[in-house]
């Protein structure tokens, strides 16, 4: 683990929103993150709850549009808003199609080349942000929730999946549930994790949950006027792979919301508490 | 009055987020405003706060970044964000400085060639956006508030204490409060209203309370830590002049906090409850 530098630090509802730039052992680069720390983390660890974002976006995103400081400094609760994927690799088609490569890293540790080298996502959120976490900030990382939006929503979904033991809560905003079957996944998942489609279910929420359940309820809530919900998130899916599995899910449909952070905005309340209820907070 | 078009709506808390185009007399040219309708603006017609952007901002800043909307939907209070100047203007010298022109219009009528043809954010905001909105969403803007960010706190107050029977209620974060002081004023107003300085003092909101105090108290919250404090905003200057003038003023700083909008999202709710409690609602 190498340098780790402070972009920015300002003060925001009693407590520090920074941005920070480290060097990332996982990644083999430099990568940004964001982390509020709330008035609390002044005296004591806190619990923290890891916000993975959506195909096109960075750090910045749900730090300034989802409006989740308020209440995470009234509760107590440290926000980790990472990239979507390294920056400036210099990977030959890394950029230019928002749908994948750089912002769009799908929460996988690529195993085909060229992006195998720089593309691994998975293991800098499960294993090398918690380490830096510990390390630079007053966080207790015993005690995490993870939740996302859309790939970032698929990102907290399959990471919570994979290692329930890693996290206390999970929760996402119309996230890809089924990245095997949709159009975002089938484009992104071949060129990351070679053309064997068993590998893909490794990073499919609807096959892990047939796996393995996670131990408490899983929060996801989705706008029905989302201009992705039939093609590419597919919630219904997931229903019915967490009734076959006897998974607990709170799946919540919202007329009239669509697929911006204005729905992230006014639902992002219920999920801190969602995420504060397991983390002893509530 | 001419076209009025939307460019998007959102729903958001419940309620409406619109972005919108229209027609401008007062500006001469097209204008944009964001306008936040609460629920409760399906039924009644609702009580409106205008927020009033600063230098280099435009009607999506605070939209995006106060996160006011949250409070504003269980209050019931329409939220109007106006841009801060007209926009492709094609006047020579109105883009390029971020202090002056495009983005920079100090809430003045321009007397002075070119700007008098469309920097007249003054009448736009007293006069025209009121029409407008009354015209196209559910606002009783016989109920109306006012406040705004730095060059908009230098509206929000300018505005207010010349038209006191027009605004039940006013407050700003970190605003100039004498313009005819600072370099940002002397820069601009001379070429907005001539080298009269007399004329400065009808948009200088220390020299307005002295001619004539606000029904009501002021609230203004300044950051200890804001960049601008010393040589721009001078928040002592209007608290010595509402004092002279008997203006009730409740000015609080608060250690720590910068320019930014992080430090406006810290403090928006407790101008909406400052609104909202003369608007009628609390």
């Amino acid at each position: 683990m190498g340098m780790f530098e402070t972009i920015s630090e300002q003060r925001l509802h009693g407590g520090i929103q920074g941005f920070y730039r480290h060097q990332s052992d996982a990644c083999g680069g430099p990568m940004r993150v964001a982390v509020y720390q709330p008035p609390q983390a002044v005296q004591q660890r806190c619990p923290v709850l890891y916000f993975l974002a959506g195909l096109t976006c960075s750090e910045e995103t749900a730090t300034i549009k989802a409006g989740a400081q308020r209440l995470a400094a009234e509760l107590g609760l440290v926000l980790v808003m990472s990239d979507t994927s390294p920056r400036g690799t210099g990977i030959d088609g890394a950029t230019g199609d928002w749908e994948f490569g750089e912002g769009a890293g799908f929460y996988v540790d690529a195993t085909e080349a060229p992006w195998s080298s720089r593309f691994r996502m998975h293991s800098y959120v499960v294993d090398e942000l918690p380490a830096l976490l510990a390390t630079h900030f007053a966080v207790d990382v015993s005690r995490s929730g993870i939740c996302g939006h859309s790939m970032g929503g698929h990102g907290a979904l399959t990471i919570a999946l994979k290692h329930p033991s890693r996290y206390r809560s999970v929760s996402a905003f119309a996230p890809i549930v089924a990245p095997s079957e949709v159009p975002w996944g089938r484009k992104a998942l071949p060129r990351y994790l070679g053309a064997d489609q068993d590998t893909w279910t490794g990073y499919d929420a609807c096959a892990l949950v047939r796996r393995q359940t996670f131990p408490g309820t899983i929060l996801i809530d989705q706008g029905e006027a989302d201009q992705f919900l039939e093609v590419q998130l597919k919630p219904e899916l997931f229903d019915q792979a967490c009734a076959e599995a006897g998974q607990s899910l709170l799946l919540r449909r919202h007329a009239g919301y669509d697929h911006s952070y204005w729905f992230i905005a006014s639902f992002i309340d219920d999920h801190l508490r969602h995420h504060a209820t397991a983390l002893g907070l509530l």
